[in-house]
Formats: C-alpha cells, structure tokens, sequence
C-alpha cells in the first residue's frame, strides 16, 4: 500500500489531515493535491467510486473520513459545470433505495403491536435516509467541513434548478446543517476595533444594508457609542453567521444619515437611552433559510440591557424596501383617496402631469426632490399616509408586503414610528422613498405581539403610528 | 403578562438565559427556579401542557426555547419514578402521527414521477420524525444543553426496559447526539500538569482501566514521558469525552505495574522510541454507541508522529479481560490437547488435583501464585499457549471472544505480542490471569489489516503471536 | 568561529536562548551545556574572566547577553561552597572603583555652578554603581530571569555572614529587585480550583500560616464561599509571590478550626457580609524585605467591595505569635496585677503550684488544657487581659512587640478583637496560647489609623478591645 | 475624612485605581476628575505640596501611590508651559540634598576599613538618589505608568533646553526607564493581518522609513511572504516599541519599490531563500536613547531561522541617507578623482555645466533624471564609486558619516551590496540618491566583525563592495 516515497496513503492523508488540508481549504494552496488529488481523474465514475468507498467505510470509519476529505478538496478545483456534474452524481446514484423503502413501508403497514410498529418506524425512518447524507457527515472531516459544507449548499441552491435529485440533495444538506447550526451551538461576540483586522475586512465585505465606504467608516461604526455583535460557529471561528450594527443615542433615531455620519461626536454614555438596531445581515448563502436574525436580536437585547442598564428602548432603524415599488403600481384612485384636494393639487403642479400617480412619480424620480423644501413639505403628509396605507396591506397569504416588517412583527416587535428622509441616499430614495421606520422591541410585548400576529394577522403599532393608521383607515373606508 | 415584580416571564428568562441557568444545570442552585420551576407542578399534565407550548413554538421561537430550558430545568429536579414520568410523557405523548405517517406512504406509493415521489419521499420522512425530536433540539437552549442531553440520554438507558416509546425515544436522542458529537466537531487536547485541577479530577473519577489511586499517581502519568490526549465537544469544553493514557518508553513495555511505578525514573526523551497506549476511557454513560476510541487513538498516532519523529511504533498494553472466564469453562481436551505430558503432570502436582482444568483452576485461584518462581516457570507456557487459542476462539457471529481484540483488530492493528505476568494486580489476575497483550498500530497496514479483519475474520499478527498461533494451531489440529 | 558542529557560539547561544536554556533553568536538563557550559571549568579565574567579558560586552550587547546567560547557567550547576567562591569573584572583583570614586567626589565639590555640579553629581552616582550591577541585568537575558536573580539573592542572604563585599552585593541585588518588583508591574490573579494543578501545587508547598494538609483541603480553601489571590510578576507567571486566602462569612469569623472545617457546609452567597483574610504568605526568600502584603490585602479589599457589594466589612482572622513567649517571660507582679484574687487562687489550683507565673504556665504547658471545661473557665477572662496587655507593651522602638500586630496597625487597621481558643491546634497553642485576633481594615480610617500609628504609635482598636484596654489600663495604674 | 458624597479620597481612590484611570490615562474620559483633579489648583505650591505628601507616604505607601497617580493626572491635564512649571518644581525642589550628599562623601572618605567603606558607599550612592525618583516609580500606579512615564520623558526632551535640573530630571528618567525596559523583560510577536485593527493602526501612524499609505499597503505587507514582529513591554501591551517589517525572498532583494508592490504576487514558499528586513522603526520618543534595534533584529533572525530552516541570509534593505548632503558638499578634486576622463564628459554633458560638482548635482535635481536611459547609465558607475567612497570617509570620532551604516556595522553585519536605482521615491532621490544598500548578518561572523569595527573602526564587506572599495581606494591614493 506504500506509494514510491515509502509513505501510505493513509500515512499522508493523517498528516494532512490537521496540516495540508487546512491551508488547501483555505485556499492557500490550491494546487497541493492529497494522494494526487489534483490527478483524481475529473469524470463521474472516479467520484462515484470514491464515494461508495467512503460509504464502505473501506479501511476502516477514520480512513473513510480522509477519503471522503480528498473527494471534498478534489470538489473544491472542480469549476463551472464540473460541480454540477459531481453533484449529480452524489444526488442521484446516492439517494433513497426505493425497494428497501417499499419493504420497508410493508413491514411497518403489517405490524400488530406497538413495540412491532416503533420498530418498523425506526427502520422505515432510516430507510428513508439517502446514503449521501452520510457521505456529507463525513466532509465534517475537511477542515473547515462546516464551511465546506455551507459553501457546497451555496453552490446547490444557485445549480439546483427544477431537479428533483439536486433539489433534494439540497434538502438533505439543509437539514443536516439546520442541525449543526442549532442556535444552542453559537457564540454571540461582540466586534471592536481590537478586533481581527481579517474579521473586519469580512464586516466590509458582507455589510449589504448601509455599505461600509472605508476602514474610517468601519471604525466609527465601532466607537464608543456603537456596538456590533455577530454570532459563530465554534467551527467557523473566524466567519460571523450573522452581525448586526447597533447605535446607542438619545431618543428614538431616525436618520440613518445623521447616525453613519464620521464626523458626528459619540453620545456621552450618560445621555443615552435607546439602543437603535440599524443594520442585521446574514451572511452564509449556503444557511439560507435557517435564520438567526430574531435569536440574534434578542440575544443582543438580553446583552445591552444586562451592560447598560440605562438603555429604556431597543428599536430599529429599517428600510421600507418594497415602498417605491408599491407606489409605482398603485392606482389612481388609492392615491386619489388617501390625499386631500389641496394636497393632490400640490402634487400635480410640481409633478407637471394631471394623472396623479404619474405626477407623483415623476416627482419621486428627481434625485434631489427631497432637497427642494417646497416639494418636501408638499410630499410629506402624503407619503406618510400613502406608506401607512402600504403596511396595512396585505399579500393573499394575509401578511404585510414588506418583508422587513413580516420580519420583525413576526419576532414580536411593534411598528412605532415612520421617519420622513430617514434615508436620503440613491437606494433609500429608490426603495423607501426616503423614509425609515422604527420598530420597537419592548420585551414585555413580545409574546404577545407575535401571537397577535401569528395567529390574527394583528400589526403591533406605536401611538403615533397608530393615529397614522386610523386617519387611513377613515379614509380609506 | 408582567408578574408582580414588574418583570415579564420574558425579561426574566432572557436574563436568565446566560445568567441563571447556567449556574443551575451547573447544579450550583438547585433551588433557584425560573418563573417558579420549582414550583412547576410534578405531574404530567403540567409537563404535557408545557411540552405543548414549546412545539407550537407559542411566543415566537425564541420564548418556546426558553420554556423547554424551563422544562429541562424542571427535570433536573425531579427524582427517581418522577423522571420515568416525564419521559413517559415526552415519549408516549409526542410520537408520530401515525394516521399522517399512513396518509403520506399512500401518497409516497402513488407518486408517478422522480419530482413527485422525491416530495412525498421527504414528506414521509419528517412524518417519521416524531415531535419529541423538536423538543430535545429545543433544550439545547439549557446552559450546558448537550451535557443535559448526554445525561438524559443515560437515564432512559437505565430506565427504559422493554418499554418501546421508551426505547424510540433513546434512539431518537441516539441520533441527535450521534450527530452532535459528529467527531469532525471534537477537539483532541492534551492534558497536563498544567491543566485546571477541576479538569483533571474528573479523569481521576473516570479513568475506569487502571484506577487513579491518588493527585501523586496522576502526576506520575502526566510526567515528562507520558502523554495524556482527551476528546471534547465545544460545547462541554470541560467535559472529556473520551482520553487515552500513553507512555513513551524504549522496546514494546510488558508490564503495567512498571509502566505505573511512581517510583521510577522518566525514560530521557532520545531514548524514547515507542509509544505505549496504557489505558482508554470513554467518559459518558449517555453516549453509548457513539465510538470514539477509534478516532481518538488515531488522531494521537498522528499528532505523537509529528511532535515526536523519533517514535517508531505505536501500541497498547492491553489486559485480556475474557481469559479467565474462558478457562473457567474450557474444556479438559481443549487444555489437555495445549498442555505437553510434562507441563500437564507439572500442574497436576502444583494444582493438587488429578482432574486437568481443576488443578489449573486451583493454581490461578492463589492470590500469589505467580510470585512463586516453580508454579510460575510451570504455567508460563501452558498459558501463553492457552491465551494463543483463546485469541483464535469466535463467537458465533465469527468474531474474537474478547471484546478488547475485537475492538483493536476491528480499528486495524494487529495482536503483536502476549506479555507473561504482564498485570499481577487483583484485578489483572482475576480477568487476564496475569496476561497482558501488545496491539499494534502500524500505520501502512492499518487499512489492510481492517479490510481483512472485517471481511474474512482474518487476524493480523506480530512474528511471536504469529509462530505461537501456528504451534497451537498444530496441536490443535 | 565555528565549532566541529559547524554551528558559530553565537548561532547555537540565539537557537538556545528562547529553548534550551529556558529547559535548563526549568531544571529539566541540567546537563545540557551551552558552549559546554558544563565544561566551563569551576574555576574562580575562568569565572572571573568570563564575567569580564560580558561587561566589556565583547561581540556586542546581544552577545555579552548570552555570555552572561552561561555564566548564570554555570552558576546554576554549582554546589556548597563553589557558589560562594562564584559569589565572591563577582562581589570583590567587580565592585566600584574606589580611585575614580575619589576623582569623581573632588570634581563634584569643586564644580562650581548648578550645571557643573549637576554633571558631576551625575558622573559621581554613576562611579558608586558597581561594575557587578551591569552583570546583574545581563543575567535577565537568562529564560526565568528574574527569577534566578530572586533565588541568587536567597543564596547570597544564606551565604554573605559579615563578609561587606558580599553584603554589598546582596543590597545591590535588593535594589535591582526592588525596582524591577515594583507593585505598579505586578498582577493580582484570583486562583480557583480551575487553576492549573502545578501552580496549586505550589501553594501548598509555600502556605506557611496554617499548612495545607491535602488537594482536598485545598479544594475546601477554593470552595464557593472562599477566595484565593495571588500577585504575580509578568515574567515569573507560574510563580506566587505572595497570596492572600479569605474566607466569606456571616459576622467576624472567630475561630481557625471552623474555617478550615472541610466537612462544614459554603456560607450561603446571600448570607455573606464579611471578609475574613486567614493567611497571608510571602513566598520568595530572595525578595525578603521587599513587601506586598500591605499591597496585596488593599487590592483584594478592592477587588471584593468590586465583586461583591454586601460585603461590610474586611478583617484578617490572625495569630498572635509572640504572646506565649512573652508570658514565658512575663514577672510574677505583672500577672498578679492582671488577675483578680479568685482568678489568682483559681490558677493556683488548677496549676498545682504557688507561683503564679509558674502554675499557669504549668496549665498552659498541658496540651489539651482547652479542652477541660473548669480550666478553660478559669483561664479565659485572664489569658485576654494578659494578651491586651501584651498589645500594649512596646518595644524600645516605640512599637508593639508582637510582629503581626506591627504589619497590620502600620498598615492602618485596627485592632479589633481577641477571639477566645480561636486556633486550638498544636501551633496555635504553642506560640498564642489559643488566641487569634481580627485585625479590621475600614477602609475610610486607613489613613488616619497609619498617621496617628505612625506618628504618635496609636493602636486603633475595635469596641471590645477598647473596653478590654481601658479595664487593662485602670488595673496596671 | 468622608466628602460630601459620604465616600473617603481613599474608597474613591482604590475604586479608580482599577477603573477610572484607566480610561482616564487611556484619553477616554479626560474630564473625570478624582477628587476633583480637575480642581487640584494649577499652581505650583498645590503641586509641590502633593508631591511632599507623596514623598512622606503620608496614610501608607498604598496611599502614597493613589495620590501620585492623583498628580499624575493632574499633569496629564496641563498644557504647554504649565508643564514645564509642573516638571520645574519636580526638578528643583526634590533634587538631591547637597549637604547631606557632603556629609556622606565625608563619611565616605574617613572610613577605615572595607566594611565602614562599605556603608558609607552605599550610604553615599542613597543620598545621591534625589527624592524625585522615588515620585517617578510612584507614577507606575497609574494605569498604562510606563507609558506614562515614557510620554513624561518625551515633554522632557522637547522642554529641557540647557536647565540643569530638567536635564538632570531626565537624566533620571531615562535610568528608570533603561531599568524597566531592559530587553529581558520586552516580548516579542509577530504581528499579523489577524492582529486587532487598533494596534495596526498604530504601525500605519509609527512606520517612519517607508510611510504605509493605506490599509491595503497594509496587508500587503502582512502577506504570507511577509513577516513583521515588534517587541512590547507587559505594562504595555498594546504599544510596540520597536518593529521590523521583513520580506522573505529569492536572492538578495535590491528595490524597495519592487518590495513594496501590492501587485507583485507573494513568492512561493519553497523559493525564498532570504530574509530582507526593509524596515526597522521606534516607536516611542520617550524611550530615545535606549535602543532596541540591535535586539529585535537578532532575535527576529533566531526566530525566522528557527520557523524557516531554508533561509540561507539575513540582510537589510536600507537608505544611504546622508550622501546626497555629502555629495551637496564633496569638493570637485574628490569628485574629480572618481570619475574617468570619459565619465566627467558625459556629467558636464548632461548636467549643463563645466564644474563637475555643479553639473552633477544639477542632474540628480531633476526629479526623474533616472527614467533617462542615457542620464542613468551615465551616472550609475560614478555614483557606485562615490557612494562607496562616502562609505570610507569617517567622521571625526573615527566611524562612518552614514547614520545607518554605524548602527548596523556596530551591530556585527557587513555591508554587502550597493543597490543602483533601489529607492526612486522623491525622498529615496533626496537622501540616498536613489541608492540602496543592504546590511547583511551572518550569524557565525557577527560578533567578530562588531569587534573589527569597535576596535580598530574595520568594516566588513561583502565581495561586492570590497572590489568597489579597492578600485576606489587605488584611484582615491
């Protein structure tokens, strides 16, 4: 079994194992094959042996594992379709035994006694349980397996496509990692400016709601008067699953303008009250679906409230992402109801069109408008209206529209606020119109908001938001 | 939803997420409830109703977690029958559905094409995943929730019988646990002189092979020529799961008592050349099943190779814990047929019986026998040659007698030498009659040597076991 | 340059300086020479001229660093009286040069204005440091420098007698040390029975108050309602330099024995409201007279009124050593003076003698005379007047004659009651007749406590004591 | 002795030590007074009345030190000449006594025998410690005191001037500090792109040879062909004192442009065979005068050769910084001499001038006379020759004019190389004439050549220079 050097393969691959394979996955050395894995031939029949190897735990559970490693470095230099042809394999030559299933479901259909029938169940249950499924509990062995196997459902979800088999693999993957991404495993961290430059340099590329510009921007986003808390594998040391930006203020914010501004001084610790939530990314497509968002949120919550007992409130600072494109479709007589004559007057004279909503929108589409105080002062009453209006409707599911607000009033948390100009940037113009909501997260209405919700549909509001919604909804009537 | 004191169940339980509980299932206040865990009723429809709301995840899933640590909690305090009780509860109550489970195999066997049947297939999968599974998950949320579900595991395994939900529900937790502590998510440290005396405490509550009989033996076994490996979840950080005692020593060691010998001098490092595995534990009863020995030991093979380059062979010194047993009731041809005329008049005389296994048995029964050199010189080869053909022996299923050779052979190392007088302590002689053996892991065969094993029941061997086997093998024939 | 090994000196001295060396001084390979450093011939010339060499920093500082950490590893390897010849080269040979000291005072009281005399007085100071104090800091570059610098001066304190150059040498040592343990660089650790078991170990080998008997006594010391704090130098962390062990209790703990009761249950967290310090160790004989136990009970006070907010007050639980040697000597007038008639004939009786001084101690001698009810009666009210007399005798000095009470009245505690058979052991007995005193530290009258103690040689005392004093007083008029 | 607040200075005092100042000292929260320091008059009688009370230890030494550190961040709050006023009654009214130092010379000088010489040296070397060192090792109370200490240092030096009593102040400081700093208590770590992002930004703000443009120059730098170590002091931990950036390399590196190329890929690690150390920075002004080069240079060469046995040189990259400004001075002879008839032609060609000197110097003017092929490889064999003759010209105290040249002849390494066109940066053009030179060390001939230069000023070479050095030597006789 020894190879020309007088070294197994098994020999290697133990070497390798904490060695080689921690730099290869990470990318350091690419081209360093294991048993020449850059020569593991690039065609399904090479895969497939290698992987019922790996299922036959040939040489033994341990020697599997370094086996199934090599097929996942051997995955990692495949390129474009190779990786769905490698996936294909796995996900079809590798999926459930219909026979056996079928047996499997007649032993159980004919079993008289419950000790009989849990049997069967448990049989059954296994059965039922593709054999790739083991094969993606032995990649665990790559370093990085966790990531790996993150990474390789990235990769299904954007192949996947209508196949059944892929779609299914995927599926597999999903539960497993739903499994090993329990919320019990993480580690919430808190990030500063003593922390890993290679971390933060990974903040700036997966902030996707307010971009970080530079390192400068970073860093005042970890002054004093901020805080960020990311969550973490203890597999994944050095990849937050999820982060979010919290600014501690005075009073409810409400422009994420004047809060990302550098050269704005830190609030004294003394003053503040609030802690504003303006910024919760994911950041793993491969974990898509599995959501730390609401864990992460309250974890932070529990946190900020035990450090600074001065903090009263915990709110959001949010987009209202689908706003705009609501506007864009919504009818002439929507509009028409929710604006006073005076009010529609105004809109048509600065919109330079008789058609309400094309006045509107012509209005919206000037890039400075909200500069223009005239045109502000015109827009105000109504937009604030027209998006009060937005939250109240709903999908035929039953749900708001926006998915941030299904988001947050789905984990408890209530409406309190609209912000005009909240977010005049381009995307806060082009998505929200320029405004920004608060929703607010009182701990002791937690539970019964999101029952409310769940079970009734009911939108937990603020005051002001909520005499907002009634002058709608006398209109509206 | 604020209790008197102004603070909701939430607020509280958030703070005592971190807080708290931690302590408690650290056992350090038992009697601290959350929201009255100690007075949460002891009867099952308490814990029923509660169960309930934890999987309809009332509240929003964050609240459901922190009712089932809640729920946990409350087990924690509950005594002997009473914990029968609530995993009756947990096991009866919330079991598949059977009538779903029959609706979705109906809909599974009519499925007509690879999309539909895959649906119905996963369909009928989570059918089969009985709600329990979702609750065990959720008391992840306990501080320390893995070592909650180790221990829970334990007691169903002391507790279950015959009793099928019972057992459905230790395979349920079977199955989570086996993927939770996926050896891909282990961490192999070493353990020192230097480590936490908390931690090195418990080895001395665990080492179950050659007990710990003061804080001067440890030490001896943490000296500059031994090595102590332990496994760890990052979960039980304090918490061994699995460690191996290894002495570094010149020529393959023969004798426990030497190796244990407070008294003498630490081998020098340059002489060092072998690597002795004395002794390997598994720590928790609640993860039964859950091998590993195997990956332990290989994983210190490999990190020894790379710290020590001048080691040239890896083994164990063994004891044979089924020999005795074995002779108790072997058979007067069976020794008669391994015994020359002389050794068996030789025992015949010391024994003081005319009856071969009786003489034999006399003999061995003398707490000091072996310290008398005549019986001694007399018995060495009978035994040696003995212990050879019980080595040979299977049990119906085709493998070795002695659980300790099929665990090594299995991992693939082969029996490399029989050590005469190798454990003289009561407990060596009573199950080994004072054998030890050597297995030896060479890290080119190991593959082979497992292939062989499980495929043909082949055993492999050293050149000393190899020319005693043949001999016995020749009488016996 | 280089050697037969084809390896220069100085490449081998920088491979060591981080390793081998740091093994040697570790002990743990006494015979590994540097340079044949075991060869270095034992001879005061060899030594003489290597130290030479290391002053004049022949190869450069880096270089002389090295040589130095040779000769400090010859040094190590000495015994007896070969020490002492090593010593002696360094103090006589390398001690200032009295002729430039001569040169530098005439320049230095001719100088005539501030500039001048401030150059020469600068020239001056550096003449009056001796050569050997250069050689003194080079041994630093020695792994565990400053520790062998700590443990040369224990030798030279055993060694110098009256020889005024050794003695020289040893202040030189003291002032190098002085400086170098500031407490403005030392560390104050709290040690738990999650510490590491070699550091453990080695309170138990320096705990000199009251010995600590076993690992589990030391465990009970470790225990929930007790505290363990060390300081630590940054460059000797294995290494205690002193420690101060408290225990937390309900009321002023009153006596040894009960605190060190390992069968006694934890104080309850919420029942405590007091600190009691019951030992305090210096554990470096080379940084005799350099102290921090005044240092060490005011950062732990700190640190506890921090942690734990109930806690009210702060007092040592200590012996008071010199009060049986002070009875020893005490006159017949003094005794009687302090005992009533009936105390008188009591101790008369019990002591079977007419001297007083003699009958009682006769009682006194008797090793279980505390346990005789009638006895300990009979002495109670006496031996407490005794010992507040013995409080208040001073030394010619002006200051108590017992030691303890001098540490902790300067330190600005006062004195605050005398507990009755507070340390019933065999020491306990033999040096305070049974009696322990509280010493309590409030931290607003420290200040004021040290100034009047210091300057007028006030003893601030606690209400009992008071009371005892003024009784004291009144009877010794 | 209770404030208004009901709290002693002391309580406070000991709450802050751990705390306050902290962030105090760290310019967190520069307004927070203790006990009013912000109020602690600005006037000279308040400060030296302080500073008497620390002296005397009044309350305790514990005391003593809480109010040094009170006046130490009274200091930290002055501005421009209030420090100076602070530092002047620091110097001048705690200078030493002088008639006590006449007292103790007296003594000193009428001793009799070794031991009364003994005591009255070391009496006399007491006295010449003026009390304000005593205040300067109380300072190390404060939070971050070295620094402290360090930065006190640096007013000092920009203060100082001719006064007598502040250079003698300083004096003092910098023995403190040579003490406290001495090599063998400094660590030395590599810095990373994993290190915290606040101690990068540290590096981009100290790099004084090569300035660090961005954070991309950054991680460049840090990249896996890179290594940077700096050495810190355990009090400050997160303040480097010294860092050298290296380059690992094939072949001796000669531009440091190329070095320094983001675009450049790293080299692979099987190829580099040479350490380049391009840049050597200190940190910290205060600490001028006690060098760390030298240390840090072969310690990092122990280190890298212990990391990576395949490096087979050590050397630097460095300026030649003073030879332009000799150049701007070297007489025409000197100049004449140098260059063949051939080569003055085409200097007066392209410089424009008749004079040598001048039409030299006009063309090393011109910013970018090295991109002209012609100007280039005119100039380059002249300015070889007179960089090497720049090399051979000593100063009046015997050693070279080049700054860089005597640190690292001193420290043992040779100059190896002459680099034309290694620097073409406008500051490289404006001190080195675009020239670069590297140092080499070589392990086995360090300390010989540090001898060479010490003792009779000989410079070694490389090959190179010496065949440079003999034709100028010849032509230059």
């Amino acid at each position: 079994m020894a190879d020309a050097q007088g070294e197994s393969f098994f020999e290697r691959a133990l070497a390798n194992l904490a060695g080689a394979w921690r730099d290869i996955a990470a990318g350091a050395a690419r081209t360093v094959g294991l048993n020449g894995a850059a020569s593991l031939p690039h065609r399904p029949e090479a895969w497939r042996a290698l992987m019922a190897e790996c299922l036959a735990a040939r040489g033994g559970e341990v020697s599997a594992r370094l086996r199934a490693a090599e097929l996942g470095q051997a995955y990692l230099e495949l390129e474009g379709d190779e990786k769905r042809d490698f996936l294909e394999v796995l996900a079809h030559d590798f999926a459930t035994d219909q026979e056996q299933v079928i047996e499997r479901i007649t032993a159980y259909v004919e079993a008289t006694d419950a000790a009989a029938r849990m049997a069967a169940e448990d049989d059954l249950r296994r059965a039922l349980v593709p054999p790739r499924v083991k094969l993606l509990t032995q990649f665990n062995a790559l370093p990085e397996g966790v990531k790996f196997l993150a990474d390789l459902r990235a990769d299904l979800l954007r192949i996947e496509g209508e196949d059944p088999y892929l779609r299914g693999l995927e599926r597999d993957l999903r539960d497993l990692l739903e499994s090993w991404f329990d919320v019990g495993f993480l580690d919430l961290r808190r990030i500063t400016w003593d922390s890993a430059a290679s971390l933060l340099e990974k903040l700036i590329a997966y902030e996707a709601v307010h971009e970080i510009q530079s390192w400068q921007d970073l860093r005042n986003r970890l002054d004093s008067d901020r805080r960020l808390y990311a969550l973490f594998h203890p597999r994944m040391p050095e990849e937050p699953l999820a982060f979010v930006e919290v600014a501690l203020v005075k009073g409810m914010a409400d422009s994420i303008q004047a809060l990302l501004d550098e050269s704005a001084p830190a609030v004294a610790a003394e003053a503040v009250d609030t802690a504003i939530f303006y910024s919760i990314s994911n950041t793993q497509k491969g974990l898509q679906g599995i959501s730390f968002g609401d864990y992460l949120i309250k974890r932070v919550v529990q946190q900020l409230s035990h450090d600074l007992p001065r903090l009263k409130s915990f709110a959001t600072l949010s987009p209202v992402p689908g706003l705009r494109r609501w506007l864009d479709r919504a009818g002439a007589s929507t509009i028409a109801a929710l604006l006073s004559e005076e009010e529609q007057g105004g809109v048509r004279a600065l919109g330079g069109s008789d058609q309400l909503p094309e006045a509107l929108l012509a209005i919206l589409t000037r890039p400075d408008w909200w500069q223009d105080p005239v045109t502000a002062t015109a827009l105000k009453a109504p937009l604030l209206r027209l998006c009060t209006f937005y939250f109240l409707e709903r999908r035929p599911a039953g749900d708001p529209i926006d998915p941030v607000a299904r988001f947050h009033l789905r984990n408890g948390a209530r409406l309190e606020r609209i912000n005009w100009l909240g977010d005049t940037s381009a995307n806060g113009l082009r998505q929200s119109a320029g405004l920004m909501v608060n929703y607010r997260y009182i701990v002791d209405d937690i539970e019964e908001n999101h029952e409310a919700y769940m079970q009734r549909g009911t939108i937990a509001m603020g005051p002001e938001v909520r005499t907002l919604a009634k002058s709608v909804r006398r209109i509206a009537a």
